[in-house]
Order: C-alpha cells, then structure tokens, then sequence
C-alpha cells in the first residue's frame, strides 16, 4: 500500500469500527459472553492450525536472526492458547457493569441525578510481538462492549491474522458484528500514525510495548492514551518495622521476577534500622547476585558483607529502571525524606513503605504522588488480577481518566442521567 | 517580552505551580477552608479598589471598540464581586473530598486494595473577556487541593492581576504558598502556546471561550484537555407523552435563555404526537418570535399556526447550535429514528426524551450517546450546581475523565493504595 491507500484503509477501518460501537454498547451480557465462549472453544478447536499460522512467524523470526527470547514471546504453544482460552472463559464469568448507575440523587429542583457507566465507544491498541495480546485485547473489547482496531508487530503478523479470523467467526456465531474487533493487516507503519490521529473514530489509544513506541505515540497521538512508561518502584524501610517482614518483602519486590515493572529497583532505608537492615538484606542479595548501587552511608554497611555485589550509585541510578538484578540503595534520615526522594525520582508507579508506626504509613499513603502506594507489603502486586479488576488491559502511569492497573472500568466513561417529571429551569 | 523569554517565563511558572503543588495537596480541609473565607473578605472589603483596576480595562475596552456586551461581560460591578466572594464561601462549607477512599476490599492473597482520591496536581485555565472567572478557577483550585495557572483575556488583564494579587494575599494570610495560583502577567499569545505544552508541570488545561479558542487548544496540546465544543442539545417529545408536560418543558428548554450552552437547538417530534403536539408549541415560538427551520413534514403541520416564524431546514441546521431565537424542527417515526438523528447530528452535550413510556425511557437513556441524557426535564438543567457538584470548572464534551458538567471531582485523580500484613508474591 501506498500511503494514501494506507490513510483511507485506515480510515474505513475507523467508520467500521464507530458502526460496530454502537451495537456492542447495545449488546446483551448474554451475547457478549456467548462470544466470548464461543472464542474460547474456537482456540481450542483450532491449535493445531494456528501452530502452521504461527510457524510461518517463527520461521521468518528466526531467519531475521530474532534472539531467541524474541522468538520465544512469538509462539503461540498449546499452553498459551488455553491461557488465552481460560482467560476469555474468566471474563465471560465476569459480572457486566455496563448500565451500573451510580450516586443518583434528588436536586433540590426536584431533578434525580447520577451516572451511567457504558462504554467508551471505540479504542485501539498498538502492540509488539507476543501474539496472544490479540486475544486478550480482544476479549476485553468484547466484554467491554466497545470496537476496537488493533495493530499487531509485524513479526507476528501471520499468528495474529489467523486470531483474528477467530475472534470474527466468534462474533459473527453470538449475533455481534464483525468488525467489533478489527486487526490492521498491512504492516506499514504509516497505519500506526494514521490510527492514532483519527479522533472523528477512536477514543482512546492503548500502546503496549518498548519505551521507543510509547514515546513516540503519546508524542504523535490526536486522541487521549492510556500509556505505561517506566517503572521505577520503590520499597522503603521505616524505623520502626518489623525486620523480619521487611527482609522477605524487600527480598520478593527486587527478585521474585526482574522484568515485570512493578520490581522494585530502588531501597530506601531509615537510618535508625540501617546498621540491623542492610547486612540481612544484602547477605540475601549476594546470595542471589543482585548488585547493589549504594550510597556513601549504605555502602559503609554493607562493605561486610561477604560475596557482596557492591558499586556506588551515581546520580543516575535513583531514577533508573533496571529490569534486572540490580537495586540502587540509600539510607534516608526517616520517612519524611523517603517521600521527597520518591517524589522526586519515581516515575509515579508503585511505592511500598513497610513500617509498624500508624502515622507514618498514614502520611505515606496520602502523600507518595505514585499510582499505587502500599504498606508492608510486595511492590510486586501491583497489577490487574492482584487487585481484583479480573483482566488487566495495561498499567497507566498518568492520574488522567485511568491510573495504575486499568481493567474494564478503564475502558468505559460515565454519562449523567437525569430523571425529571416536568421540572424546569427558572 | 520576547518569545524567548516568554518560554522561560511560563518554564518558571510551571516549576512554581508544580511545586506548590505538594504543599496544597498536604494542605488541612480547615486551612484551605480559611483561605476561601479570607478571598470572600478580601474581595468584599477591595470593592471599590477593584472597581479602579477595572475601569482601567472598560476604558480601554471602550476606546478599542468592543461591542457593548463584550464591555459589559467585562464588568466587575459590586454584584458581581458579592457572587464571586459568595462562591468562596459555599466552596468552604461544602465537604473536602480529598482523601475518600473507595472501594476497599480484600484481595485473595490477603491484600486489601482500594483507591484514594487525591488532587491531579497543576491545572492551566485559558479563559477570554469576564474576569470573574479568576476567582471562581482560584477558589476550585484552592478547595480541591492543586495548584493552577491562569492566562485570563488581553481585555481583562488590569482587573485579573488586580484579583490575582487578593487571591495572593488570601493564599498567604490561610499559610498556603502564593504560588498556588498564578496568573500568567503577560498578554503575549506566545505564552498560551507554551502553557499547553508542559506536560512535566501541567497534568490538565481547561480551555473556557470561543470555540476558536478550544480548535486551537484541543489541537496544540501536549497535555490532557477537558473541553468543551458545541452544545447542539435535543428536546425530543415521544408518543406517548403528558402533552401539557411536553410543551412547558419544551419551551422551557429553548426559550429560558437562547445563549447557554444547553438550551434546546432541536426539536424531534413522534409522527403519533406531531398533529397535537406541534401547533401548540408552534404558537408558543410564534408569540416568542422563535424561528422554526422545519423538514417537510412539520413544516406542514405549523403552517396553520398564526404568526409563526417557519423556514424550511437544511441539512446543515440539523447539526447547528444556534443560541438564539431558532430552533430545528423534525417530525421522526418514534424513539429508534430519533436515537439514530441524535446519535449523527448531536454535539454529544445533553439530550431529552420526554415520554410515558418506560421501555422508550429506558432504551433513550442506555443508547443515547451524550454527556447527559434526561427523561421528563428540560436541557437546560444540564449544569454543575444543578447537578449537585456544588461548582463547575467546565462541561466536557468528551468521554476521557470527566464527561458533562465538571466539579471538583474533574479535578482529582484516584490513586490505588494497597495495605498488607507481610503478604508477597508467590
């Protein structure tokens, strides 16, 4: 395609999808959930095709020279195709909030007033490689009650078409039109530019990828975006605490996983529980080889500890994002600090204080400006299905519309309904 | 000020406001509560002082030629003053809704998870001719807790520094940092650019003026906007429906005032009630002197009634907002047809169904597409005090955050906060 032929492509898929919103936010939550049932039946039914889709994307990856991990995040397994079966069978389980009408109360005109929630109407979602996004993203929508369009890497391009018929044949058996969830099928990145600038068609953008892609969308986009930058979490160690939780907690946020972006990559400990914190914390963190990038006062701690892993921190480290086993390290005189120091290098994602004292989980709680801040407990749960939402469509890292985990919730908007009975305005 | 230093200028109001920021949202309800009192004191005792400052701007406005109800929304009268010093103190009576934490549940693994309502941060209002509105951005800006910059119109700037500089003092006499609300001090178009491309600073502008003024914003910005474009409100009178009911709400609805927002600009009559309905109100807009743009069918059905103001519409009228003596007129088959006419034409702002039928009630509620939906009531209701919000920072035509009348809840964010007891990720 040429790049007209792309922005009118692009287009038309746009006046599909506003057409398709208008039936999907009229749908019952007895067809919404037959598709979904019907989507997960056709997974299952159709593995063995979709491993010959999906062998031709692995097949180019590899002959690209993809590093293995990239490969590896393109296959479609069986196991990954009953995830993503499971996962559609747990949303149509689900409750359906749409039509929820909340806080409707009299005014003193006589006027009842509160708010609907329906759907946002239409959103898309750009994403890299691991395939399966087609499926989650498109279980949502359905349950959602919303259209969207969404635009695959080009790695997986082949996986993701042969998903996608899927997902249209489940909507066409439930009754839902097809063009309820619509993938991109050309692969030219003018369609990316195109999709995000179309806000006659799309209400919002879901960009789930490197940081390069986010920057660049949030930089380009006509239309609001639901988008998940760094995550620099914090866990913070107050005076007092109880030593033994904070070890096991500290321990679970830095190394139960080193990739996820709710790992905490920076450890703030009080003064008063340095000397009796830092050498268990680093006997651990030695033990599991996390280095630690230390300040002056941490590093004269630690120096003890044998086997460990120790350099001094730069100013860098406090706002750097590791996604590996690497922790930068600092004492602070006492919680006060520790929320200056976390307003100032976190990149407002997740913060844990773990401490015993009331007041000062209290003003941490109140005053730590990330999207989630939690008590003595693992940075780690920072996510969607943690925290009950039942599916995650991505984290946001802005206070706009959504923040944080953003489940189903996140892709509806509250209207006003107002009840009269002839009042009017004098 | 040269473009240069105007960048500079409005980089600098942008760090101050983003530092205030923290304090406010630490800020007591009892402290903010007594700054709004002191900006009610101050503008009451200021009276006459302001009244100076003003006229400075009538007499340039005067000379410039502004028409007379441009000169007139620029006047700072005592009444005036009294209402914006009465503002304040409704604001401080009314509940602090910082701090509200919703929906905290416990989690399978143990955690409890709910979210916390705190301020957004720094919002930038942008806003042309009526001074006043400083004050009311001011006193929403104190009560909820964030920090604001204003850039208020060319024409108003001696009367806008003047109420600055009392918003200055309320904030310093209550122990609040000055820099909480600022006024952008120079006229320099240059520095508008600059306010809407801060993100680091700025987490939201709220455009108030012209629709020029919004196309631009909405297009420059490289932060949230909640905006608000035409108000192209629908009074649709469905069959069956209480005839005297529909005639009072109707009249009510485009006639109470021709300017605001949400007044009626269409009337969509069911074929069933048209022969009743139409002739009545057709004499109630003659004897008002309200032109009628009709499609064919009611043009019929009015052209017996004396007196009345009839033209036959165009296409074009259907998606007008007129605010004034005008109204369009259709005669539609019943509630489907005048779902799907409003869905297409409307500008999304508010819309009335005035009905017996619960079945009709009920499908116009859940299938119209706007930011309020109302049964029985006329449009005109569609606003923040009537809703109960207790102010209004603006009504947003959009679906993202804030949708319809915004009070103060527009202006906060929800952040998730999550208490354990040890718990961690397994």
């Amino acid at each position: 395609m040429n790049a007209l032929n792309v922005a009118e492509y692009t287009q038309t898929l746009g006046l599909q999808a506003k057409v398709a919103s208008a039936s999907m936010a009229r749908a019952t939550p007895a067809t919404k959930n037959k598709a979904l049932k019907a989507l997960a039946r056709l997974l299952r039914e159709n593995t063995a095709a979709l491993a010959l889709d999906n062998a031709r994307d692995l097949e180019r990856a590899t002959a690209a020279g993809l590093s293995a991990p990239m490969v590896d995040r393109l296959k479609l397994t069986p196991k990954v195709l009953e995830t993503c079966a499971e996962g559609c069978e747990q949303l149509a389980a689900m409750p359906d909030i749409m039509g929820e009408v909340l806080g409707m109360k009299q005014q003193p005109s006589g006027i009842r007033v509160g708010q609907m929630r329906v759907p946002i109407g239409v959103f898309g979602m750009i994403f890299e490689s691991r395939p399966n996004v087609t499926i989650e993203a498109a279980s949502l929508s359905i349950k959602s009650g919303n259209a969207c369009i969404l635009r695959g890497g080009s790695e997986a391009i082949e996986s993701n078409k042969a998903l996608a018929r899927l997902v249209e044949q489940a909507l066409t058996e439930a009754g839902l039109p097809a063009h309820a969830v619509q993938l991109v099928q050309t692969t030219d990145r003018e369609a990316v530019g195109q999709l995000i600038a179309m806000p006659e068609y799309v209400d919002v953008i879901i960009p789930r990828g490197g940081k390069g892609l986010i920057e660049r969308i949030s930089r380009e986009a006509k239309v609001p975006v639901i988008k998940h930058l760094d995550g620099n979490c914090h866990t913070y160690v107050d005076d007092p605490c109880d030593l033994d939780l904070a070890i096991k907690v500290t321990d679970n946020a830095k190394t139960q996983k080193y990739s996820p972006c709710n790992a905490s990559e920076s450890l703030l400990v009080a003064r008063g529980v340095a000397q009796a914190f830092l050498p268990r914390i680093g006997a651990v963190f030695a033990q599991k080889g996390v280095e630690m990038r230390c300040d002056a006062e941490a590093l004269a701690i630690l120096a003890a500890v044998p086997g460990a892993n120790l350099v001094e921190a730069t100013e860098q480290d406090w706002s750097e994002e590791y996604l590996a086993p690497i922790i930068s390290v600092k004492v602070v005189a006492g919680v006060d600090e520790a929320i200056a120091h976390i307003n100032r290098y976190s990149s407002h994602h997740t913060e844990a204080i773990l401490t015993r004292d009331h007041v000062h989980a209290q003003q941490f709680l109140r005053e730590v400006d990330s999207a989630s801040v939690m008590v003595n407990t693992s940075t780690r749960f920072a996510d969607g299905f943690e925290y009950g939402l039942g599916a995650e469509i991505g984290i946001s890292t802005d206070k706009f519309h959504a923040r944080g985990p953003v489940g189903i919730e996140g892709l509806t908007s509250l209207k006003w309904i107002v009840l009269g009975e002839g009042e009017i305005r004098t």
